[in-house]
């Protein structure tokens, strides 16, 4: 499978791009987009790069049903001397099977996603956009479309990729967020699919992200599903404390996404040797850290917005303000260094960059 | 917006119809389809029954990604006349929207859907089958359609209505099932999406389908996410059991969909004056129950089977056998009248049934 040659059929036109420095997350996409399509009897099959337009589905097809989906998240960075550079794409392939594991979607060959994320990117290279924070994000993704309504995993699969060029994600930009502590909803729990890059796990979020925000928090803190006890992740991104010098993060146990941005975080920190603990920290440790003092720098990762800040967690009527609400000065050196790897100006110590020729 | 008219556009070809006595569930589709639209600025628009076929999407578009969707399930019948009998929709539009509300997903008139409804199966009546224990499946569903990748609620959707010749659900026909309880995969958790009847429900129990599938049960019961001993549901259904002579069924504590047969179930055992009670079941009270013989019948409850007999309990290396595996007396009386009202050889006392002219 993996010598499957991949196909290309270019677009004849091409679309206008929006300017670089007004890009909102996900609205616009590049001129090409990938697909290959599944079948039980010919396994994964005629992997192709054709022009970006609307696709077609059978009203029964299963995705528009049971939500039988996953997807990944990457970005593609340009370097000061015009090169393409795909941050650590290896990591997202991996978790992308992963979550087709547990949502019953048959593997993929790891290469061949590579291959085709690179060739994506190259063809449509000229859509990296180039102002400071902005990137082009890549989304694989994958969705049953066998027309089928019965509550079975489907039959047949299409795997897309399209690019989107992408702005920083929060709109307060690298400045500290407030963030709302959720004690009744939950994202996930041990069992559920919140270690799968799934849809229902975001849409599911949707509800409480439109509350926090109606009273001006621009995301939620998770707790735990069983106890609504133990933080697990801030929106859609992995989050950081540092408490007495030593950076924690909740260890993965079952319910949270192990994020790409997240095991880069963690090496790093350790390649520094600052103490970093992955393990489990409830609600009320971070407020007793808080009250004494303790609570000295909080973070969230993620591809989408890197590394962002966290000013305020508000926890019932409690607001816990980190770092008087100013950026940590290893969380500003965490993003500085990330980012500095992604687009080329430090020194990628990790080998985590793939660069596209 | 309920006074907007359904524009109606024929199929100018029939379809070939399967036979009523070889009917999967959920494989084949009638000649019509009713769809309507959602924009923020003109609210739902546009509803109309036309031809059924493909359906264009953006390849961004939310639902490929974020599992913004919900779905119903309900049955028309025919009666000995030819007469077509659906069963309790309003009951079903009214779940739309309360599905609708905890996805993020505008409100629609439960007037225009039931209207939708009826009118479609009525334009497509002669594909009700009319063998015993068939029915046409009636599958409205929602769906968000906007181009756009950001993690938020679609500005877009799609409201549409198909329809399904199905045989029995379940191969084993009335005969008691076998069932296993899963102890490690959780289905729903009070706080998440499990009131809700969305995609992701379904596409995260097919792990666990699979997996009890290979091992000879046929479908799996769900204990709660938090601590794994409450019985919740069983496959995508409700479930009942009598012991010592009272029925108990799991109550609606936050992760269990509240089941239109299961409220006709318990509506009919209490006009029967048969004691029935909804509270938290452990699955060790019912394992101590079985022991001792107070174990008397189970079934499960759902649109797609009605209802089930439950013949074997597997727990950790216990078998729970009820009733020497035979269907009980009550299941059979249950699933009697309730088929009894749905196709209209029983009367019909609680006024469920709306008659389609
Ligand atoms: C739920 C959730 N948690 C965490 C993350 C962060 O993962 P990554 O660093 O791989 O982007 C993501 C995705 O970006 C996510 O969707
Ligand atoms: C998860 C789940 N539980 C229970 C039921 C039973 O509900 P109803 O009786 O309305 O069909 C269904 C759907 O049919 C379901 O999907």
């Amino acid at each position: 499978m993996s010598n499957q040659e991949i196909k290309v059929t270019l677009s004849t036109s091409k679309k206008e791009k929006p300017k670089s420095d007004q890009l909102p997350f996900g609205k616009y996409f590049s001129d090409h987009m990938f697909i290959m399509d599944y079948k039980p009897e010919l396994g994964w099959y005629d992997p192709r790069i054709v022009p970006y337009g609307p696709i077609e589905l059978d009203p029964a097809a299963s995705i528009l049903h049971y939500g039988q989906t996953i997807f990944e998240g990457m970005k593609a960075y340009v370097d000061k001397d015009g090169g393409a550079r795909i941050f650590r794409p290896e990591m997202n392939v991996k978790r992308l099977n992963r979550s087709n594991d547990r949502m019953c979607i048959p593997q993929v060959d790891e290469d061949i996603v590579l291959e085709a994320v690179k060739k994506i990117v190259s063809i449509d290279q000229d859509w990296i956009p180039n102002a400071p924070g902005t990137a082009l994000y890549i989304r694989p993704y994958v969705f049953a479309t066998e027309a089928n309504i019965n509550v079975v995993p489907s039959k047949e699969y299409k795997l897309m990729i399209i690019l989107s060029p992408v702005g920083a994600y929060f709109k307060e930009g690298l400045n500290p967020v407030k963030i709302a502590v959720e004690d009744k909803y939950v994202r996930a729990v041990p069992g559920g699919t919140g270690e799968a890059k799934t849809g229902g796990n975001y849409a599911g979020s949707f509800r409480v992200q439109e509350n926090v925000a109606k009273k001006g928090f621009s995301q939620v803190l998770w707790l735990d599903g069983a106890e609504h006890k133990y933080i697990e992740e801030v929106g859609a991104s992995n989050v950081f404390f540092k408490i007495s010098g030593e950076v924690v993060t909740p260890a993965l146990t079952g319910s949270i996404l192990h994020g790409v941005t997240r095991d880069s975080v963690i090496k790093l920190l350790k390649h520094w040797g600052v103490p970093v603990t992955e393990r489990r920290i409830s609600i009320e440790e971070l407020y007793a850290a808080s009250l004494e003092g303790q609570l000295e720098e909080a973070f969230s990762s993620g591809t989408a917005a890197v590394i962002s800040p966290i000013g305020q967690l508000t926890w019932k009527d409690k607001d816990l303000v980190i770092n008087d609400n100013k950026i940590g000065e290893l969380t500003q050196k965490v993003y500085d260094t990330l980012t500095g790897i992604q687009y080329g100006t430090e020194e990628d110590v990790f080998n985590w960059v793939t660069e596209i020729k």
